[in-house]
């Protein structure tokens, strides 16, 4: 079994999205004084690889912590949106079924901590999404900061059908690299139980 | 294939370590008035389900944003120590192998909104933990608290050998009554990849 972390680490100075205010992860115990290191935290969700959810986008929509823990695993399907529109043609020819797992590699992951990362990422296309839900899959993620723009027309098409999305996802050209002919692995992509709208989340490639 | 989600609900409300300040949960985006909803958190790493790294109780230990990813994964052995005391006669006649993950069900994860929870809690011995070791288990988790108390001596030994410690475990229970006859499980317990001397953990028992 081989894994891959799809996951950037989480640190103070990773980018935000524009005008969210940076993360914070501050020592408060140190091992010299009180012998012991701690750290706290403060954050919102949208930063670093995290996972939304439809409460998001949906006044009404679950929090993460209610799905069942089957959603965050599933067969993998590995699209390469390399310099392509990403919209529906690009799902032809795969063989998705319900409640597997789609990860788009745009290669924007290698710009993550440029400006340009939240400044030009590329988004999806409508009938790419309406795809997405007719196949019922379970999560969708990308290696760049969102699937679309203001007034995130995407993000209610693919939350208000209970697929989760992934963003920030690194590692997607290591993967490819990876991944032998048949193109086979498997996602496990669990977030933190919190009570909320999105959370961090760990994403692991799993190839047998 | 089967999965039991071991993993307490990060909410707002949940107990904490005496002393240790509540962690927060604020709604800081409202659908109605910004057309979505977000949540920020405020918390230390220590509280609800969570994993320990060598730097919470090791002057140079490592961050667990540092461990391989392969780490994280491994063969379940599920230790029923209820009123029982945890010695390293509970690992005798167990086929526990390097790499391997060892959970320690003392039944005590029901009384996790009490106060006796995190005074009353039962400890770890000093020759289970020296076992632990010398076996090369990867992760050890429990649905205490904490394996020990002040001068931590335990959290040492395990954590020295770089054998990780996952507190605040739920379910344990459901996954005993799930096993079957061969008592059969994978753990897979992915931290949220913070660089800091411990992090908020999802913990899963897969069951083929």
């Amino acid at each position: 079994m081989q894994y891959i972390d799809l996951t950037h680490a989480f640190t103070p100075n990773m980018p935000v999205y524009p005008g969210d205010s940076p993360p914070t992860l501050t020592q408060t115990g140190f091992f010299e004084k009180d012998g012991y290191n701690d750290f706290h935290i403060s954050t919102g969700m949208h930063v670093g690889t995290h996972m939304d959810s439809p409460l998001h986008m949906l006044e009404n929509g679950k929090r993460l912590s209610e799905f069942p823990v089957e959603k965050f695993f599933g067969k993998g399907h590995l699209i390469d949106a390399r310099k392509k529109t990403i919209n529906a043609s690009l799902l032809r020819n795969k063989e998705i079924s319900e409640g597997d797992i789609v990860l788009i590699m745009t290669g924007f992951y290698a710009k993550f901590s440029e400006r340009q990362y939240y400044e030009k990422y590329p988004e999806i296309e409508e009938n790419f999404a309406n795809k997405i839900v007719e196949l019922g899959v379970s999560i969708v993620g990308m290696d760049t900061p969102s699937p679309d723009r203001v007034p995130f027309k995407i993000h209610k098409i693919l939350l208000g059908s209970d697929v989760l999305i992934i963003e920030n996802l690194a590692n997607l050209d290591k993967l490819s690299k990876t991944l032998g002919q048949n193109g086979q692995f498997r996602v496990i992509a669990l977030p933190t139980k919190f009570a909320a709208e999105a959370a961090p989340v760990r994403v692991i490639a799993e190839i047998c």
